[in-house]
């Protein structure tokens, strides 16, 4: 069965993310008001092929343990839907 | 009032993603098999104030279209919800 994964990868809440204060800093500057905080991560969508939902949770969980997140600075969630 | 602005820019379809294409493969040779493609770009979080929700919905397209995404490269999409 075909897969489409959806993932998010974030910046721990508690660490500092200076191109997000960066961007905050300037849309303010811009005339865009109103901008609390900024936060920036990366957006990552995967097709893939799996036996069933489960296969493809799996997978995709060991990619983003493996290569897509940095587990010291980021952390992810994802959601798998049929493609 | 207070919203949460979910925001994904992404590599338009019709472009290659080098990047992306190099997880694909990496996943590949690190036995993480089935992935089809692969396409990353950014998601980026915004907290913000506004009057309602359709003054948070076009304050978050003008900074997509002034900051955020790269109109000739990416295309964007968001969601807005209360915080």
């Amino acid at each position: 069965m075909k897969f489409k994964a959806e993932i998010n990868v974030m910046p721990h809440k508690e660490l500092l993310d200076p191109q997000g204060k960066t961007v905050a800093r300037n849309m303010d500057h811009a005339g865009i008001l109103g901008v609390q905080d900024v936060r920036i991560g990366k957006r990552i969508e995967v097709a893939l092929e799996a036996a069933d939902e489960n296969a493809a949770r799996t997978l995709i969980d060991q990619a983003c343990q493996k290569f897509l997140a940095n587990m010291i600075m980021e952390n992810y969630t994802f959601e798998i839907k049929p493609a």
